[in-house]
């Protein structure tokens, strides 16, 4: 039996669900487990002396787990943030599959590289986000966050210009990045662009997945607007930590019963 | 969810089979997983850093994983041999449910410390098997192996004597740890003392645990002796490895159901 695991100071039940329901559905002999490591080099050695064969990396980790590794893909070493590790017969080589999902979104969307985007937020989410977008060939990307110390220093990181407000955007692509439209958090009913903003778009997108319909995913599809969900972005990164684990591609129906089964908790 | 491991060169299901079973029996939300390790001190690492409650170890592991742990409990330090270890908040402890199983076992049956004994074998399970019987007050003890060097140097050990051979016994408690017996082994269908020796003696106890009905528990049972079988030392051990990682006694009937359970595969 193969061990698939993740690392995180708070875990949730997400990879456990989606990767177990699959591991069954496809008749592989693998289990998924979540932790919460007390020392994250001792786990990463238990990684590489348990022969664990893949390892999600979650806050607080994705950073300090660069030191452990042996090799870095591309879509890590892009954005310096870590959220997949897979073990090669004791090689470690680290991804970033949100950067990899959300640059799948951007092509198969055929959002045009001339477009003007804003993106607004400045954590890790947003990195991945402001460096799919540069990798994709946008040059006119603006990053919208009150903090100037990361919004600008992101900003900077990729050429692309900072503002503090969104103001009166005309920008032909919007997306979120922050925790606004969040169910639960304190601006769960909030709209991250202005009604204004999301007409004058042509694509819409909010990394938000939870829930799958955010205040601006609802508000883009009502003016019908090219939609990208967080759900979307959740579902694929996760599906390709599934293939760069066991090797195998599930159908498209396959990985919605496996979506479907996540959200159902 | 808390997970327990075995680390062994050559994982066996009996483990898995038995703690697992247990777990479900008894509502406790654990799982049991076999590890072939890559490194051992990655490995023992691992069980610090990803908060493994509980690892059995056993060959080629059991001595060398002495150095990777906090504390030795007495059942462990007596033949400096681990089989399993609890993990208290990040404190590794150290035992030998091997040796708890035997020193039960002679208690148990009431065996006389004033008897004379045979312990055939000189291996990590004689070690423990002669460490039981001195430390329940045996003097008359006798350590048979064809090899010298382990068999006399084992005697010394504990102060016992040494032969080569069986010979003609009238010892009163003849104990078997070769694998002579042993389901599947080049001397299955061997007895490991002769006929006249079982009839001379009081006690016949053989550590070999497949199967459970050895050619010598059979010979035992057949002649009225007082018999004690490896399959009791298996369940016990085991047992005694639940206890320790779960702090739950199951009932004899759960226990019989469990055995029954990793004997049937």
């Amino acid at each position: 039996m193969t061990l698939c695991i993740s690392l995180s100071a708070r875990p949730s039940n997400n990879g456990t669900r989606f990767h177990n329901f699959l591991y069954e559905e496809l008749g592989l002999n693998w289990i998924y487990k979540a932790f919460a490591p007390t020392d994250l080099a001792n786990a990463i050695a238990g990684v590489r002396g348990l022969g664990i064969r893949g390892c999600a990396v979650s806050m607080p980790y994705k950073e300090d787990v660069i030191a452990l590794v042996d090799q870095m893909d591309a879509s890590a070493s892009a954005i310096d943030s870590v959220n997949t590790i897979v073990n090669d017969s004791g090689v470690l080589t680290a991804y970033n599959t949100d950067y990899t999902a959300i640059a799948q979104l951007i092509e198969r969307n055929a959002i045009d590289p001339a477009s003007s985007v804003l993106v607004r937020g400045s954590g890790g989410m947003a990195k991945a986000t402001a460096a799919a977008f540069r990798d994709a060939g946008f040059t006119r990307v603006t990053i919208v966050a009150r903090n100037e110390e990361s919004g600008a220093s992101l900003a900077e990181l990729y050429g692309f210009g900072w503002q503090a407000e969104v103001g009166e955007s005309t920008a032909d692509v919007l997306v979120n990045v922050t925790p606004i439209g969040m169910a639960g958090g304190p601006e769960a009913d909030s709209l991250s662009f202005s009604e204004e903003a999301v007409t004058a778009a042509n694509v819409v997108f909010d990394v938000v997945a939870l829930p799958a319909e955010t205040p601006l995913v609802k508000a883009g599809r009502a003016a019908g607007k090219t939609v990208i969900s967080g759900a979307e972005v959740a579902t694929i990164q996760a599906l390709e930590q599934f293939v760069l684990y066991t090797g195998v591609t599930p159908t498209p129906e396959q990985v919605a019963a496996a979506e479907q089964f996540t959200r159902a908790q």
